[in-house]
C-alpha cells in the first residue's frame, strides 16, 4: 500500500468557506496566533478535505494575520485540489520528500506568533515537531475554538444529520430481515455493515449486535455467539454519509418471546428515553437532561444499572460536544444535536439500550431517528 | 454508541511480557524517565490491548523506577482485563468520571521525572494534558524507543507475518471469482473486503481497486468506475490478523487484452521489483535497495513515473519503519521485515505496481507473499 487518501470518503459539507472565516473570527477572539488542523474531523469540518492520517504532515494553517493555507505531501497535492478544498480558493502547496515541512510553515506564520491551537487529534509526533519548529509559541488545544463552532449546527447542517438518521433507520427498518435464531452477531453484522453502506452511508463506523448475556455489556461489539430464541439483542449502529455527518441510533429486538422481567425493565427505560426526548428545549442544562431519565430509573430499582452518560453530541463526529452527562452546567442552545441513549443493564443476564439523535430547536427537540422504539419481537 | 472495546480486534501477541521488559531497558538506554503510551499499535505491541481511541484517557505507564499499570476509564476495566494485558500480571487500574487521570499518572511517576517519552500517535489533547500535569518533564517521542524494538521481528512475529501473507495470498489467488468487466471498482472492492476477512484477518485495513487510468494514481482507492475490456487493473489489499499483524500485497490483473506498451511498461517493472526482492541481504541499506529498483526503471525510460518511495515497514502496523526510501543509509537487518513495491504511473493512461512483503535474513530475503507477479490475465 502507498500512502492515498480516501476518495470514496465523505464529500462536500454545506458550506466551508464559512466556516474558515468563523474560525479564524473566533480563534483571534481566543486570543490565538494560528489553528494547527492535521487529518480528521475539523479538517473535514473546515475544509471538506477527508485526508488520511499519514506519516507525513497535511496540515491547514489559519493563521489570524495572513491567509490560510493547506500543507500537503507533494504526491497528495492532486487528491487534495481536487477535494472540496480546492474550491476554497486557498492556497494549497505540496512538500517534497527533501523539505521539512513544521519549518516551511514556521517560516510563514508572523515573527510575533506566541499561542497556536494545535488539533486535539494532532499526533504526538507532529505536536512535538512544531513545538520544535516554533519555540516561541506555547501550545493550546484548537478544540477550545472548533468545538464551540462544531456543536452549533448551521440549517444545513441539521438538514445533513436528518438525512444521516433517515438513513440509519432504513437500516433498523430491515433488521428482520438478517437477525434470527442460529445465526452469529457476526454474520448479523456483515449484512447490517453492507446495509449501512447500501442504505446511505458512505462509511461504516460500528457495528454493535449485542445478544443475550452480550446484551448486558455496554461495551460489547460483535461476537462469534449465536443467537437463541427468546434472546434480547441490543443493535447499535452509525455511519457516516457523503455530505460527512454521521448517524447513531439503538433499538433493542427480541427473538420470539423474551423473559417477563426483561419486559418490565424495558418499559422503564422507554419511559426514561421518552421523557428525557420530550425534555429537550433549549435552556435546559446537560446534567439536568441527563438527570431526568436517570432519576426515572432509579426510582424503579434501576439505578445502580445505568452505568454511563446519557449522550454526547454528533455532527462531523459520532462523538464531539455536548456530552449529556452528570457534572456539565452547559445549557442547551438550539441547533445542538446529541444522542438520548440511556440503558440498563444487569451484569451477565441482560439489559438493553435506546438510543435517538435529537437535535435542540428553538421551542423543543426534534428526534432525527424515528424507527418504532417498542420492543421489536421478531419470529 | 457508547465507548467500547472492539471484541473483534487482533488477539494476543507472541511474547508481550518480554517487549515490556525490552522497553523499559530500551527507555533507561535512551535517558527517558518513563514512557506514556496511548490506544494504538504500540499499545498492541507492548500489552496486545486493543483499546480504541476514546476522548477518556487509556494509557499505559511504563517507569523505568517502579512498576508499569495500565490506566484506563472504570467503564472500561473488565475489556482490558479481559484483554491479553489482564495477562501480564500489571496493575490495571479504573479511574472514575470525576478523577484527572493525568494527575493521578503525574502522582505516581517519581518526583524527578524529567523526559518522558510519549506515544507518536497520541492525541494532542492528551499530550498537552500531560504536559501541564508534569510541568518538570520534557516531552520526548516514544518511537524513538520503540520504533527500534518493533522494527526488528522476533521468529514468533515473522512467523505471524508469514501467516498474515499467506491470508492475504488466498485473497489474490480468488481475483478471477470477482473481477471481471460491467463491475464497478466498488462493487469488487466489497467482495474483497469479504474475502480478506473469510481468509484469516479480523481486520480489513484496505481495499485499492484502480481500474484502467485508475491504475495511473498511486492515490486512487476505489470509485464507481465500471471495469472494461483491456483495462489494466491495480489490485492493493491489506489487513489484520487475529494475532494483531498486517498483510499488504499488490498484484496487477488484467481484464482480457491488455494494451501493448502495458505488457512492455509491467515486463521494466517485474524486472525492477524481482531484482529489489533479490538484493535484500543484511547489511544494504535502504537506500540502496530503493535504487536498485530505480535504476532499473529509469534505464528503460520511465524514472520520471516512479513517484514514491520502494516501501515501507510492515508488523503490528501496515506502516512503520523501516522506510525503503531514498536518503535513508539505514543497514537492514535480519528480522526486519518492509514492502518491495516499485510503481509505474503514466498519468491518465494506465499504471502498475507490483508489491511484496520481504523478511530480511541471516542470508537473504525471503519473501511472504507467494501468488504468481506475472500480469494475471482474467477472461
Amino acid at each position: 500500500m502507498q500512502d492515498r487518501t480516501d476518495t470514496a470518503g465523505p464529500g462536500p459539507d454545506p458550506q466551508p468557506a464559512d466556516r474558515l472565516r468563523a474560525a479564524r473570527a473566533a480563534t483571534a477572539a481566543a486570543g490565538l496566533d494560528a489553528l494547527l488542523i492535521s487529518p480528521g474531523a475539523d479538517l473535514r469540518y473546515l475544509t471538506g478535505y477527508d485526508a488520511l492520517p499519514l506519516e507525513r504532515l497535511t496540515c491547514l494553517v489559519l493563521p489570524v494575520e495572513g491567509d490560510p493555507f493547506l500543507l500537503v505531501p507533494a504526491l497528495e497535492k492532486p487528491a487534495a485540489q481536487a477535494s472540496p478544498a480546492g474550491g476554497l480558493g486557498i492556497e494549497i502547496t505540496g512538500w517534497d520528500e527533501t523539505d521539512d515541512p513544521y519549518a516551511l510553515v514556521a517560516a510563514r506564520l508572523p515573527a510575533g506568533t506566541a499561542r497556536v491551537g494545535v488539533d486535539n487529534h494532532m499526533w504526538a509526533e507532529k505536536t512535538i515537531a512544531f513545538r520544535d519548529a516554533l519555540p516561541g509559541a506555547r501550545q493550546e488545544l484548537a478544540g477550545g475554538v472548533l468545538n464551540e463552532l462544531r456543536m452549533r449546527k448551521t440549517p444545513q447542517e441539521a438538514a445533513a444529520l436528518r438525512e444521516a438518521g433517515a438513513a440509519i433507520d432504513r437500516v433498523h427498518a430491515r433488521m428482520g430481515e438478517w437477525l434470527r435464531a442460529g445465526r452469529t452477531e457476526r454474520e448479523v453484522g456483515r449484512d447490517i455493515a453492507d446495509a449501512i453502506v447500501v442504505e446511505g452511508h458512505v462509511r461504516v463506523d460500528f457495528v454493535i449486535v449485542g445478544s443475550g448475556p452480550n446484551s448486558a455489556s455496554p461495551h460489547h461489539e460483535l461476537s462469534d455467539r449465536v443467537i437463541r430464541p427468546g434472546d434480547p439483542v441490543v443493535v447499535d449502529i452509525g455511519g457516516t454519509t457523503r455530505q460527512g455527518y454521521c448517524s447513531d441510533s439503538t433499538r433493542v429486538y427480541v427473538v420470539g418471546e423474551p423473559p417477563e422481567e426483561f419486559r418490565r425493565l424495558y418499559e422503564v427505560l422507554l419511559r426514561a428515553q421518552r421523557a428525557q426526548t420530550d425534555a429537550v428545549r433549549p435552556g435546559i442544562t446537560a446534567e439536568q437532561l441527563d438527570a431526568v431519565g436517570r432519576d426515572i430509573i432509579a426510582d424503579a430499582g434501576y439505578g445502580a444499572y445505568f452505568v454511563h452518560r446519557t449522550g454526547h453530541g454528533i455532527g462531523v463526529e459520532s462523538h464531539e460536544e455536548p456530552y449529556i452527562v452528570s457534572g456539565s452546567r452547559r445549557p442547551l442552545e438550539p441547533g445542538m444535536a446529541f444522542s438520548i441513549e440511556p440503558g440498563i443493564y444487569l451484569p451477565d443476564r441482560y439489559g438493553a439500550r435506546i438510543e435517538d439523535i435529537v437535535l435542540c430547536t428553538e421551542d423543543g427537540g426534534e428526534r432525527l431517528n424515528r424507527t418504532d422504539r417498542d420492543l421489536l419481537v421478531l419470529p
